[in-house]
Formats: structure tokens, sequence, C-alpha cells
């Protein structure tokens, strides 16, 4: 069966039937069946429909099943479609069952033809009402149905309007709406070789066609890509019965809120517009009145609507979304939905409706009601609507708004921030080298590299704003390009994160504070979740330690040793690279330990009494030298290069590499260089022996970047556990963990035979994507990402959300093998996929321990960890909103 | 049970016992138990022992058996071991299962105490051979199980002869002898604190535990580790009464095989001193004799030997090696085994042994006796024993030697080589600008770069010998230095590409001919193979398809076209990146349509009626581009650079690569640019078209590289078919494979959903390599692998030999899932693990239908394949020589 109208009586809740009916239609049966709202009579034809037409063309039996229901419409609403007398007119609305707002079409007041028209002006007395009908449908369907350009209709109206000296649409008089019909019907006949078609039959089967049509157009299948939202769903058709909020001064129209959908606070919310038809609202083109403003207007309306409200809210348990219509007095509901609403109410309203006697939500359905990007929003300021030009758009990299002005060097970005200025940095791609200017910036735009770029990485660990690979933007001395405007350094742009917007001029931010339910929301996520899986954070130093404890981590995942090497140390550490003999090496290596100790003695602190895994060095030495084009350019102009340089540049090209990202780093850097492992656990085990000096607990565990065999490990093991022994003795009271980041595909592979010599695993899903599919990190994702995703070769970015059939295989895998061989093998993901709610799912079926993720994504997951488990246990059924 | 007689009675003959006896000891069973043959009695402490020392130290009740056997050994040959009246003297030394020529240690004339040289003295009536025999038992005991320097000795006994004014060691007169004895004693004493012991017991155990010891020698590991030969096998210990073919002028010993070893030649033949113990004819400190001098000094003796020799090839089927000794007119026989053979002889031998009445080996057993090694030898020339200085090693790259003079770039290769002159090519490495220089020189010589460097895999593929990341070799202005040894350009050097090695001078190559064997033998294996399994070649041209066609390829597993995109065409493919409007995109691609469309002509008819399979451009563009570097040198340097320049500048930095092998290559370039897929397509298309209008007959396979979803295969497919059928027409009777290959280790993952999409999967086990272990080629192989192979981090060379557990694994997923959802599945391998024997055991395993190598390695790969059936069918256990 294609074809249901509302008031069937189908075996489940019609609410519960979204994959077949769509959201409204879904919606429009629930409230005729389930509550007995007064709703416009019609009729739903199906998502199988329209998947039937998409695979063969339009379905055998279909029309036969829109003609039993249109009879059945026809007999309710005691008229007939193109009646000449007294005619029924339907809308044909498309409804997924995913709300893609404005994405697909709409045709109204369909039936009406030369005739009918006549019949409606007469049953209305209102010839003009009549005719701008018809001019109304005419347009609409001659644009999405048979294709004509809006813009040719629009020139004929405004002209004839304005020849009439009519000031506005409405008063442009009956006669001259006439010769716009008339001129209407001239311009569809020469632009599609025919007349408008006057037969409701045909006109209705060329409305649904184009809506079926839509579900394939260009910005359709934009948004589902944008949205994550599949190709193959299909969209439902209503074929509703036509009321007029338009008919005269005793008719209206309005959307309406249960609730405040940006606050969360009670009671109704929502527009309204006298004589005016439901479009008018959307589109803005009169100022609307407050909902409260029908209590004088039409007082009984007024009542009956919030009856329906609260009705809906016990029927829903949720907030909703309403679109209704007063026709001459009678109030009708045209839809409703479960409304969209922003963080800050989503928490409001899930524990208000925890609280509420009459709904009482449990904590589950509570916390389900709150998605990760509700707290998103709370977390990171937000732009608030603007009107600032759109300029380019990049990555979303790292979330939240920021504003200032455009430098192009970290150097001059530090200068301006010291001057007090706010800064954008704004750079092709970052390097370790810019991280100061980074720092100093309130935002980063790149207009090269990926979600896990250095720009990306850096910045979503220190929750700063990011924008990366806007490749629209061209940098050139002194100023950038995009799409055709040039913004010098010193001029204001503002950037959000969140969508990968780049916006000309100082946008107004909100201050993204948490509301006082954001605790409570997310202490009843921790409840759930009780322990059975851990949340930590990706935190290099104390006081972003400090951050991720105060946002609920309980350890650190992944305490990198590079960033420790930067800034003033990189002269040690060059140092130690340029050592020719064991004991420039050994100098240099000491100089280094000093300096690691204080590090890990401040993070330990921080993190007293919780667990925090160490990082042994993991990048290739070369990232530490300087860059070889800019030194043979310096050589090239004749510069004279010092011997130290000299030897710097011999450095580097002896270090250089085709591949770094296979090259020699991690482990096997260790291995090339054993003093500098050795000096590093050295560190940490001083470090952790002066926090237990001081009273403290530290908790630590070493790992041991890119292995590849069991023999690597069980090498680096030895030596790690000889040093521990030789610096702290056999009575310290301090032991640790050894274990590795399982981050090639071979170390995921041989799982078993690694996991005898390890403590635990970390899964390093950033470098095991890249390795799963051949893609470097830095150059696909700008150059080739956003084309393999619109052309749907790839379902998602695998660098934000986990590619669950190939690298989660291969996480799967290596935690069933490594259990098999070693039962106590303590499991962890420390990778970017550890902050974001998708992967998490597939993170707790696999069973891990813990997840680790940047400090600021810490109550995401926390969240999205909630929200698993009461997926994978039944205990709510999440609702997509 | 530790301790076996050589006379024990095993369930099984004891050659067949070389696991538990070792090679030697199970032998010298063989030749007692089985042969009856004259070995002189003792017995063997098995590897059993050796692992067991080797875990726990000297195993429980191991005194015991040897105390036994000794008891039976010394009543066999009615002596007592230490006697002082007539002392039983005995040897004891190692046994490995695989020969370890020279790695590890023997003791001769064990249990000589200061009282039993007197009674060996009055026994032999020879004083002075008695104290002889005690001062070389001193020293070598000295040395090997006392840990003494052996130059100590050496310096005592040098230093005692000269001033004795004896000319030769063996005119040194008895009582200097005796002086040199009591040196030594003290020597001894000094060194280690302790008397030399004289119990002959204590002797035993420490002379065993030495030999135990010397098992992880790090000599001993390192040839294992060169060799192949597992580290847990552990050695047997084989103790025996000494014989002494140094006694008298009545005396003697030798080597002798029983066939020529080097040619195959039937007849004895080795070498043989009067008067001498058998260490002295392999350390050829005196001139030997023929064996068949023999024959006239001792011929009962020889004649024995001879007899000896016929029983041995009869009962072992083979050619063996022996030792033996002549002590006082008897004959014995000190050591038998399967005789080791240069390439051609293996070849003579297995087919005349097939012949051979009495011997009458099976095809299989022919097949099995022929090993990859042989044949290399007989393909490429070798380098004739030569005494030039080895100035540095590098990894063996492409098999064969080559003599030239030495030249550094390409165009002075060429321009060497067109006046005539030998050129071996020295380069860091090598880019495809040098392929000229490289295809003028004899041999290529690179100080970077690994086993699938550029320099390796063109090199293998035109069968031309190369040594690649010797990274001992720098290499300067007009000259290069390795290990202190200045080579300046047009000096001779020469270049084994077997082994790595690169020798200062001319070598004497010989010419690497095939024996007539060589075809009878390949058709043997082919006829084993019996079309079970394919052997294809990656050739990209003509010529070289004739060459693989010649060697028995039965078809083209890679045709690469990128070949095809340089030397006089690169201006065109650069025209065709640097268009910047449709049309001249367009005019560049049709430009290279007529040039690739004459090679795949070219490659269509050498290979008529066979299958080829034709790649899809596979690397990055920017690998078509000039080299940044250069651009920004000469840039710097104040050089103004033309229009053209600057945007091919424009043009490298657009398309340049952080991680090129993990970039924008493969179907991700060929969807960026799909007019270069669109244009290969069509003239392969076109090739195969005018093929068939002559007559011919096209086999064509389509292959896109890189895929990691069945999206992109499904599109790449769509417009393959598609330009296919626009091409073509339907009437064109040419149909075409298209398929995949499977190099990343996602797409092996997910073989199931691919082969959906696929005809064919071909496995590019070099990419594979690479992303599994995140092991860049260029990168790791010359920095890390030889230190990782060192220190047992990877058993093999993941490059040279398929990783079985991790990559293997993989190609078996693929395989399995594959062929689950496409039963028709054809599935092959083209990279370089195609020609590896030890790989191609793997790809039999998992039912590959193919494997493709360069044309030089097909006769192998026929070899290893037929090798691989009879192993894994127990048609015949393939004996380690």
């Amino acid at each position: 069966m294609y074809v249901f109208a509302f008031d069937h009586e189908h075996p489940r809740p019609a609410m519960e039937l979204k994959d077949l009916l769509g959201g409204k239609g879904a919606n429009l049966a629930e409230m005729t069946t389930g509550l007995d709202l007064p709703v416009p009579p019609g009729f739903t034809i199906t998502t199988d429909a329209c998947r039937g037409y998409m695979h063969d063309g339009w379905p055998d039996g279909l029309t036969e099943e829109i003609d039993a229901r249109l009879s059945e419409l026809e007999a309710r609403a005691a008229r007939r479609l193109g009646d000449p007398a007294d005619p029924l007119l339907v809308s044909v609305r498309s409804g997924a069952k995913f709300s893609m707002p404005g994405m697909m079409d709409t045709v109204l007041d369909l039936g009406l033809n030369d005739d009918s028209v006549k019949g409606l002006a007469a049953q209305t007395d209102d010839e003009r009402f009549a005719l701008d009908s018809y001019r109304r449908f005419i347009q609409m369907y001659g644009k999405i149905v048979l294709e004509v350009p809006g813009e040719d209709f629009d020139a004929i109206f405004e002209g004839a309007r304005d020849a009439s000296g009519a000031g506005a649409d409405h008063e442009v008089p009956a006669e001259v709406l006439r010769e716009i019909v008339d001129a209407y019907m001239e311009l569809v006949r020469s632009s599609t070789g025919e007349p408008f078609p006057q037969s409701p039959d045909a006109q209705l089967r060329g409305a649904v066609e184009a809506v079926f049509r839509s579900w394939n157009s260009p910005r359709a299948r934009a948004y589902r890509q944008r949205e994550h939202i599949p190709h193959d769903l299909g969209t439902a058709v209503n074929v509703q019965m036509m009321v007029f909020g338009n008919r005269d001064e005793n008719s209206g129209t309005g959307v309406g809120f249960t609730r405040n959908p940006a606050t969360g606070e009670p009671g109704a919310y929502g527009d309204f517009l006298v004589n005016a038809q439901g479009e008018d609202v959307v589109a803005g083109i009169r100022a609307t009145e407050p909902l409260a403003a029908m209590a004088d207007r039409f007082p009984a309306c007024y009542d009956e609507l919030l009856d329906i409200f609260d009705r809906l809210e016990l029927h829903y348990r949720d907030m909703l979304d309403t679109e209704f219509t007063i026709e001459q007095g009678k109030l009708w509901m045209l839809q409703t939905r479960v409304g969209k609403r922003a963080g800050a109410a989503a928490l409001r309203l899930a524990v208000a409706m925890y609280s509420d006697p009459k709904i009482r939500l449990t904590k589950e359905e509570a916390v389900v009601r709150v998605s990760p990007d509700h707290l998103e929003q709370v977390l990171h300021p937000q732009m608030v609507g603007t009107d600032l030009p759109v300029i380019a758009t990049g990555l979303p990299a790292s979330p939240g708004a920021a504003v200032g002005r455009v430098y192009f060097s970290a150097d001059d970005s530090v200068d301006a921030a010291e001057r007090g200025e706010r800064v954008i940095l704004v750079r092709q791609e970052t390097s370790p080298e810019d991280v100061h200017g980074m720092e100093a910036a309130e935002g980063i735009l790149t207009s090269r590299g990926g979600l896990v770029s250095h720009a990306a990485v850096v910045a979503r660990g220190w929750g700063k704003p990011a924008v990366c690979g806007a490749d629209e933007v061209v940098i050139g001395e002194g100023s950038f390009s995009a799409n055709g405007v040039t913004v010098v350094e010193g001029e204001y742009i503002s950037i959000d994160g969140t969508t990968g917007r780049v916006v000309l001029g100082e946008a107004e931010l909100d201050a993204g504070t948490h509301p006082e339910e954001f605790d409570l929301v997310l202490s009843w996520a921790d409840e759930i979740r009780s322990n059975r899986i851990g949340v930590r954070a990706n935190a290099d130093n104390g006081p972003d330690a400090l951050r991720a404890r105060s946002n609920g981590a309980e350890g650190i995942g992944l305490c990198r040793t590079e960033h420790m090497f930067l800034g003033e140390r990189l002269p040690i550490v060059r140092r130690m690279i340029l050592a020719t003999t064991d004991e420039e090496e050994e100098a240099a290596l000491a100089d280094l330990l000093e300096a690691q100790r204080s590090d890990f003695v401040e993070v330990f602190e921080a993190m007293d009494g919780l667990p925090v895994t160490v990082r042994l060095l993991d990048p290739p030495l070369h990232e530490f030298l300087p860059s070889i084009e800019e030194l043979v350019a310096s050589e090239a102009a004749g510069e004279k290069l010092d011997e130290a340089t000299r030897r710097l540049f011999a450095a580097a090209r002896t270090w250089q590499e085709q591949n770094p990202m296979l090259g020699t780093r991690g482990v096997r850097l260790g291995i090339m260089k054993a003093g500098l492992y050795n000096m590093q656990v050295r560190a940490i085990a001083e470090a952790a022996f002066i926090r237990k000096e001081s009273g403290g607990e530290p908790v630590v565990e070493i790992m041991v970047p890119l292995i590849v065999t069991q023999a690597e490990l069980m090498l680096v093991r030895r030596w790690v556990e000889q040093t521990l022994d030789e610096t702290l003795g056999p009575d310290s009271g301090i032991s640790m963990k050894i274990g590795t980041m399982i981050e090639t595909p071979r170390a995921a592979l041989r799982g078993d035979d690694i996991a005898e010599a390890a403590d635990f695993f970390s899964f390093g899903t950033n470098d095991l994507t890249q390795m799963t599919f051949g893609f470097s990190r830095d150059d696909v994702e700008g150059r080739m990402m956003s084309r393999y995703l619109e052309e749907g070769l790839l379902p998602r970015n695998p660098f934000e959300t986990i590619d669950h059939r190939g690298v989660g295989e291969l996480v799967r895998l290596a935690a069933q093998r490594g259990r098999a061989t070693n039962p106590d093998l303590h499991l962890g993901v420390c990778g970017e996929h550890g902050g974001d709610p998708e992967s998490i799912r597939l993170f707790w079926d696999v069973g891990l321990d813990y997840v680790s993720c940047s400090p600021f994504r810490v109550p995401i997951a926390r969240l999205a960890l909630a929200q698993a488990i009461i997926e994978s246990e039944g205990r709510s059924e999440p609702e997509p909103q």
C-alpha cells in the first residue's frame, strides 16, 4: 500500500511511522487519530512510493490508490477537486523522515483552473481572493513542476502591479490580477510548449512527481550531505485540504512552540499574522505579532490552541513546534513536530520535564534529549544571527566563534594581542613554530589542511575556534582575498569554527556560558555510565590537565611529550640532534631531562590520584629542524651561512623524509636514538618520585608509539623497566604500567602478539585512519575530502567520525585479539575520535575501558557515552530532532 | 633422552632426525647405522639439550647420560679418556640443523693432560706428535672454552718457534714444544686465575658448554639473520673418537664431493693432503692435491672411498660432500652431507639424477633440488671469486654483478656509454628524470633508498644489477668516498646486486648463461603447476613484454602507464597540468592519447592472445613537475624565471604534498582530473580495436589503483564502461574486465564490498606493506631496516618477503571476502613479492589465480610455484641444502 489517509488506523501509533510516512505525515496522522485534533483531512503518499519512483519510475497502482484516497477526501470535504461550482483545493507538501527545512518543494491551492477559479470566487464571494490564489498557484506550479524560471513570473507581476499604481501586492485589483493570470498562461505556453494543465488529476500527478524529484535536487543532496542524512530514504508526499488563513480578517496563521525554544522557559511562544498564509509567517515579508496577541483577537481559538499545546506536550512528552491556521474563526492544526531547540533550552527542558509531575521523563530520557551539539553550543561562544557577508567556508575544525583583526604571522599576532587587539591568525597552514601566535589569537583560519591538521588539532586542544582548509582564501602580501573580497592586515573578520563560515566584519557573539542545568544533566550521564567506561583527556601540561579535571576528566589518556620540545627548549633539542660525540648528546639530554621533569611534576600534580598516560616522543626529528626550503633560498641568495646554521642544514637534510608520516618516528626514532627514550623515562620516574615525596599519589602509565611488532615493544619495555629500576629502586612504592599505541594496521592485526608485551593499548585512531585509508591528513583532507563527500564516495569524513567498517574493524580485532592473549589488557582510545559522539558508540560497543579527548570535549564524551549505553541497552530510543 | 650414540637404533632413519641430532650428527648416525661405513665411534648431545641449556642452564641428568655414553665409547675404543697409559682422545664439534660453516666452535684432541700426553707419546712412539697435539689442544680449548685471546697463544708459539730457528711449525722440535706447553699453562693461569683443567670430565663439560654458548655468539646470530635461520633451534654437539690424519706419512685427510659441485659433472671431486688434519685442508695453509692423487698413494683407500661415494649417492639419492681421514692406512669417514652446489650444477644434477636408472628422482624431486637462488645465479652474471677490496655494502637490490666506470649524473652516463665505456651510475637516489642514465649504465649504485626505491624497482624491471641504500657511500663533487676510500669519476668499481657488495676495481664476471637443462627443469615445473596458478610479468612496453613472454610469462599482470608520461612526453603532461581552460586541457590530453595508444598497440601485440592488465595512472601529479627546491634556489639566486617556469613553479606548489605516498594519487587523482582516466581508457580501447582490426587477439583488463571504497570503484567503473561503449560500440567483439588494485588496508578489509564492483583484484603488496606497517619505502628501508633486522625486531625485510602474519592476513582476508560476494573474482598479485619464492608460497596457499613479477624473475616464479605446490601437497619434502 502506497497511500494512507491521515485517519488510517495503523497497528502502531502513527508518530512511530516516520520511516514510512515521513515526519510531517506521521505527525499529521498522530494528531488526527491519536489526539483527535482539528486537522484538515488529507492523505500521505509513502516514502516507499518515492523510492519506487526513483528506481523504476511511477509505481504501478499508485494512481489508483491516490484516486481512491482523493475520492474519500472529496466526500469528507463535500467538495470536488476542480469543481467549477465549489472546488476543493489541496496542498501538496514533501515530508521526509528527517526535517530538511526549505530544501524541498510545496505546491498550494492545487485544483484551481480557469473554471474552478470562478467557483472559488462565487463561493467566497471574493473575486480578488480567487484570482490572487490562482495567480499564486500558477506561479508556484509553473516554477516547481514545469520548471519555468520564477523571475519570469516576478517580472510580469511587478510590471503589472507598478503599472496599476498599486503600492503593495494585496492592493493589486482584481482586473489587473486577471491580466496577470493571462500573461502567466502565455508565459507557461511559450516556455514549455504546452498550455498550463487544466485537469486537476494531471496537476496532482505533476505536483507529486515534482516533490519526488526534489528529493534529489542538488541543494537537497548537499543539505543531506552536511547533515549526514542517507540519500536513499526518499520523501513522503502529503496531500491535504487547503484552509485559508488569508480568507479575511477573521482568519490568520501562526507558528507556535509549546515552550520557548531558545531558552526553554515555560509558556507558549511564537508568531502570528492576521489574514495571511503560513508562507507569509516563515518568509518574514510582513512583521508578525507575538502569539499572545491572539488572545485579544481570537480569544476562543487562543484558548483552544493553549489547550492543544498542553495535550501535545503530554502526548509527546516533549516540547513541540506547530503550524496552525484560522479560517473564518475556526482553528486548524497544519503540522506539529518535536521542536528544535538551542543548547541552553535543551538542558533546561530536559531537567524541567524530568521534574514535571505529569511528564516525568526518566533520567535516561532526559539525558537522551540533550544532543552533543547542544552541549557544544553551550560550551563555546556562538555567532548571533548575523547579516555580515560570508566570504569563505572551510572545514569546521574547532568549534565556537571568534572575532578579531587579521594578522598573517605568529609574531604579528603576538604583537597585536599585546597591544590589546583581538586577533585572528590567518595562515596557509600552521606548524609548531606558529604556536605562540596561535596562543595569542582568538581564532585561527587556514587555507590548507584538514580536520587533523596541526592548526585543527592544536586549536581543539585549546578550545580555540578554528576554520581550516578554506581553500577560497588566497593569502598574498599583507592581505588575503576570498571570492573577490580582499581583506588587509588589521581588518576585522569573524570565524565560526562550528560551521566553517568566515564572515567579513565584527559579528556579535553570545557568551557560551553553562546554564545551571548543565552539571545536573552531566551528573545523570555519569550515573548512567557508572564507571563502566572512563573519560580521560588529552593534555600536555598542568593548566590543560587542571581544565580537563574540572570538566570531569578521570585521568589523562594522552600526554604528548613533543610539545615540551618546542619554544625555548628548541635549541637544546637541536644540540642533541647535532651532537657528534656521546658527551655532547648526553649533555643536551641532561638539560632536556631537567625541563621535562618539571613539566611532568606539574601534570602529575594536576592529576594527582588519577592515571596519566605519557607517550614517549613521537614525531620525526626533522620537525625540530629548520625548513630546508628556506635554507636553500638563503644559500642561493648568496647569504653566508654560519657554522651552526650549516650544521643545522646538514642535519635537516639527513633527517629529511619523503613521507614523514611513514618515516623514522615514534618507536623507530626511539630505537635509533636510545638516549632520548631513556632520558624521558628517567624524567617521568624522577617526577613521580618528587610527587610521591611531597605526599602526592602519581599514577603513571608509559606509552610507546607506533609499534608494529611485539619485538619492538619487548625491547623498549626492557629499556623502560631497566631505567625505572635504576631511577626508583625496588622500594619506591611507584609502579608504572607500560603499554603501546595501536596506530598501524599491523599492530591492530597482531594485537595478540603485542598484548603479550603490553599492559594497555591506546588506539591512535588518527594515524590508524591515515594508514588504513592511505590518506595523509595534511594532503588529502584539504584537497579531496569535500569532493569525496559530495560525490558520496565516502559516507563521512573518516577523520571526524571513525570509519566503522574499516578502521573500526581493526579496533575491534585488536581489542579481541589483545584480550585473548592478555585478559588484563586495559584498552582506551586517544585519537581525535575519542571526542566524537558517533565514534564513541563504537568504542562502547567494542568494550574499551576509556575514551580520551580534548579537555573541552570531556563533557561531550561524558554525555555521548551515557547515550551510547542507553541506546545499546535499549533503555530509551533516541529521537532524531 | 639427551644423548644418542651414533649406532643408536632410532625408529626412523637417522638422516631424517636433523631437528634433534643436527645435520652432522644425523649423517654420522646414518653412515654408522644405515650404511655401515667406517665412522669413528661417538655420540651426539641433542639440540633439546642445547635449548634446555639456553633456557634453564645445564639440564638435569645430562651429565649422567654423557657419562654413560662415554663409558660405552671407551669400551668400544678399548681406551679411556685421559688414560695416562693409552688415552682416548675425542673431538667436540657443533652440528646444527642447518649448516653454519665456520660460525661455531670445535675442540679437538680433548682428553689430553699432563699425564695422558705422555701415554700418547708412548703409544705413538712420537713425543713430538704428542706434544704438538697437546699444545694445539691447550690453545684451542684455552681460546674457545676459557676465552683466553688466541693472539696471546700465537705470540708465545711464534716467539719460541723463531727463537728455535725452526722454519715452519712442523719443524719446531719436541723440547721447544714442551717449553711452549709450559708457557701456555702459565698464560691460562694468569688469564683465568685457574690452572688449565686436567680432569677429562671437566674438559668435556667445558667444551660442550662452550659449543652450546657459541650458538648465541654475535657472528652466529648475524649469520642466521642473513640466512633466515631461526634463533631458537639450538645446536647439537658431537663427541667422537679422534683419528689422526697427521699421525705419519701413511696418514692423510681430505674433502670429497661425489660429483663436481661447480659444474655437476660426474666423477669424484675434492682435495687431499698427506699427513695432515682436516682443518689444514679447509684453512688452505698447505697446497692440497686433487682427490685423484690418492689413487697412487693410497690405492686401497681410494677404491674404498669411491665405493663409499657410490653407496652414499644411492642411499641419499643426491650429490654428497664428505670429510674423511686416513690413519695409518685405515680410512675413516668423518662427515657427510648433501653437497652445496652452484646454480648450473644444480640444474645438471637434477636432470642427471632424474635420468639415472638407479637414483631415478621423480620430476617433483628434481624440481625441488633446484633452488630459486640456483636459478638466480644462472640468470645473472656473477662475480668470480675476487680479491678486490670491498669498499661498501648496501642492499642487494637487483641481482647480478656489473663492472664499470663511475659517473654521477644520468647525462654523463649516457655520454660515457656512447663513447663505448661501461658505466656504473652512482646517485644518492634516482628519480624518473634519471632513467636514460640508468638505461645506459651496466649497473646502479645508490647511497639512499631501499629495496623498493625507484632505482631498485627500475633496475629489477630491466634485469640490471643494482646496489641501493649503501649509506657508507658519501657522494661529493665528482667523486664519492666510502670507508676512507675515495673514488673519482671515471674510476672502475664493480657491484654485486645479489649480495650488495661494492668492490673497488674491475672484477671478473662469469657469463650467467643458461645450461641446457634450464628449460627442461622449468618445463617440469610448469607441468607440476599445470595451469593451476599462472605466472605473469610486470611490463610497460613492447620489448619488456616480449622478453617476459620469452621467459614464460602467461600475460602481463601490471602494465604501468606512468612511465609512458615521461621523457619526450613530459612537456605534454605539463601542458595538461598547467591548462587553465578546458580547451587547453583537452588539447594536451589529445596529444597524450595518441602517444599512449601507440604504446598500448605495441604491448598488446607483444602479448597477443594473453591477458594484459593496464593500470590507470597512479603517481601524484607533482612527480611530473620540477623540484620546488631547485626553483626556490633559482629564484633566491635572483634568476629571472620566465612565464612558463613561473607557472610550473606555481603548479609544483599547488600539487606539493607532505606525504605523497598517502596523497592525491591513484584513483583520487583520477577523480580530480576525470579527463585523464577518460583519455587513458580511450587510448586502451582504440589500441585494442587497432589490434583486432589487424587480426590480433587483444585480451585487456583495466585496473583502477588505490581504491578504498566500493563507491570509488563504482564511479570509475561507470566512467570506464561509458568510454568503452562510446569508443568501441556494442559490436566490437572486444570486452574488457575491470578491476582494482588492493593496496590499502581498508580495501583489503572491505574486499567483500569492493568485489561487488570488480572483475578482479590485483594485490599491490608494496603499498599494502607500506601502509600496514606505516613504513615509507623511501625513508624507512635505508635508514632503519638493517638495524631492525639485526636487532631481530623484524624477522625479515617485509618489502622483500611478504609479512605473512600482518600483510599476509590482509591478503587472505581480502581474497576470502572478495570471493564470498563475487565467486567469479579473479585474483592476482603484482607487487614485488610476486617474484619472491617465500612470498609465492603464501600466494599459492591463499588461492590466487596468478602471480606477476619482473620479466627477469618469471623463471624463478615458475620454479617457486611448482615447489610451493609440491610442498603444500606433500609430494616431496624440500631438503635444505
